[in-house]
């Protein structure tokens, strides 16, 4: 990403804005100023940090002046005018300065409430929307080095995938089994390992469960759920395996999910709206059956976080574009017996969908 | 940590919060939510998770449908009334019915913004002001049990220095001596580690430099400054080490920030304003001459989070009191030269200082 990538990024946004209404962007520490400056703050803290993007002047950072030093060495600082403040002076006046005391700005989602708040008061008129209610699909099409990233983190996931199949899973816990997982993601390239979900027997009716001490025995399906970061951006996959032959009910309910899975990835097609995704995958579950153990949204994208609209869930109208990249990961979670789901990332092509992971969707039969 | 604490410490920030002229709290996933319930969401995310306590009723917690399994496991789970929303509704809704339509509400400073405009959306009448602004003391009191982890964790960095000391750092980069430290933090019962800073020669004088590839060599001061968590409570320790003799400037700077930190330590006691710890530590080194390079505020508050209230600041009128615990940490930082800090986490005992930090203040020459 070269100085100019940014000012392009900077410069698409304030025209998404203006067309949407908005007098400008307040760009947070995170996802959203990574993408616009390539400035990741050491740590995000309650010292303000905030990014100023509209048409009346250039980018404009306000930084703690302890950390001006940080951003001189980002690689977007060349295009961006920096202003700081001391601790014990009032952090708002210098952004209050370049605002319009009445305008209409979209902020960070995880900006922070008592920075949001500062403002108001600064600025009574001033009005305010989340970037995701407000310029939802601003980083939503990836461009190429954005889908190549992806695509290299998948191709990591796909790895670990192979290698976490042929390791032993009968009387080992499920920590045991996740740690391999982690250990496997970070030698195919991750540089960050943030969930191992191992959801063994009755855990893997919890979605969210990630590991514990479980015992994984003869019987168990087995939901595996990992994913981290490498090179800035997000890997996000989900497999299902089998621990020795899976009963006719086991069996019933995975094929169930691999054709949801199939049916949601089928429907990917710009001009498609983002709930069509969600619909094809429930429809397929609600039909067999089992759509009250559905409990979740079938997807959501995937960038420079692991979360991040484009959401797959109903009442998102929003159309998909080519570039998207989102994850489809159809689910069915029978209290207290076990849990079955199968994820993909996939990118929207010019006419369908392309997966950014690609191992089989076979239900596997582990040791 | 029982049931009965957690609810202790909601009855008590009811009270304070209704002491303060609130109608009640809002508190988010974070180091507030961790203080009163125990509950750690996985991750935070865009899914609302809100906590919210006030004289009307019992304790509420409102979750995404997918983490309330993660919730019925947490310590406080069984002190409060569980509500949660399903994917493509409207989270909002179970909160603002909780909520007087015109009520005035401390909500968590790092409570997302997206979701405090999606209450203000909700309810227009509604007024929000931060917890630090509104009940900044809420979590600044630590109870024995808190301190005693506090102490503990102090101790572990403090045999990390006593280790880190002892190897060598000429010839090495700052990244090595770092990840030696993070290694020793770990190995002294650290679960996790934030930030271990090496700034040697120049790179001591930005004081947020992380650790580099410089290679460090004779003659540099280098200022190490580390924490992490141990048993869900900070450390957060810095000592400025220099590599062979020093020079008399070397010596006389480093002489007076550790004036600076033994003045200010010293004028611990409960009843004092929050800023003379400040002013103490900064009229050392402005008296020495050294002023404009002292660019930070003196201390933050430390507990379940490295940063906190009460902030060691010019215009911090509030008082100590028996139970806070923060950093002292003043510093000189001399632009492309070198940089002296000297920090210790202290307590307030019922008429002074007491540090959980107890390594020498001597400048030890490493080799």
């Amino acid at each position: 990403m070269t100085a100019q990538d940014f000012t392009r990024r900077m410069e698409s946004a304030v025209a998404q804005a203006a067309a949407a209404g908005f007098t400008g962007l307040l760009v947070a520490p995170g996802p959203d100023l990574t993408y616009f400056t390539g400035y990741r703050p050491t740590a995000i803290t309650e010292r303000l940090t905030l990014l100023v993007l509209d048409t009346n002047r250039d980018p404009h950072l306000v930084v703690p002046t302890l950390e001006r030093p940080d951003v001189a060495a980002a690689p977007g600082y060349s295009v961006i005018t920096t202003t700081d403040w001391a601790d014990g002076t009032d952090p708002y006046r210098p952004v209050t300065r370049l605002l319009d005391p009445a305008g209409h700005y979209a902020i960070s989602d995880s900006a922070w409430a008592m920075h949001l708040l500062g403002l108001q008061a600064a600025l009574p008129r001033s009005r305010y929307t989340s970037m995701t209610e407000g310029l939802p699909m601003l980083r939503a099409v990836k461009d190429p080095d954005e889908v190549a990233r992806l695509e290299a983190a998948g191709a990591a996931a796909d790895a670990a995938y192979e290698q976490i199949k042929e390791v032993g899973f009968a009387g080992r816990t499920e920590r045991q089994v996740g740690n391999d997982l982690a250990r496997f993601l970070r030698a195919h390239g991750h540089s960050q390992v943030d969930f191992t979900v191992v959801g063994s027997g009755p855990n893997g009716a919890n979605p969210h469960h990630e590991m514990g001490d479980r015992v994984i025995t003869e019987g168990d399906m087995v939901v595996l759920d990992f994913g981290g970061f490498q090179d800035g951006y997000g890997s996000d996959t989900t497999r299902t395996v089998h621990v020795g032959p899976p009963t006719s009910l086991e069996r019933d309910v995975f094929d169930v999910v691999r054709a949801a899975q199939q049916a949601a990835f089928d429907s990917v097609r710009p001009g498609v709206a983002c709930q069509e995704i969600d619909r094809a995958a429930r429809k397929v579950i609600t039909n067999a059956g089992y759509g009250e153990y559905f409990i979740h949204r079938t997807g959501h994208g995937i960038g420079l976080t692991t979360h991040e609209p484009p959401y797959m869930v109903e009442g998102e109208t929003r159309r998909m574009a080519p570039g998207m990249c989102f994850s489809i990961e159809p689910g069915v979670y029978l209290p207290g017996r076990f849990g079955v789901r199968i994820e993909d990332i996939v990118t929207v092509t010019e006419s369908a969908g392309r997966r950014l992971n690609n191992t089989s969707h076979e239900l596997y039969v582990v040791a």
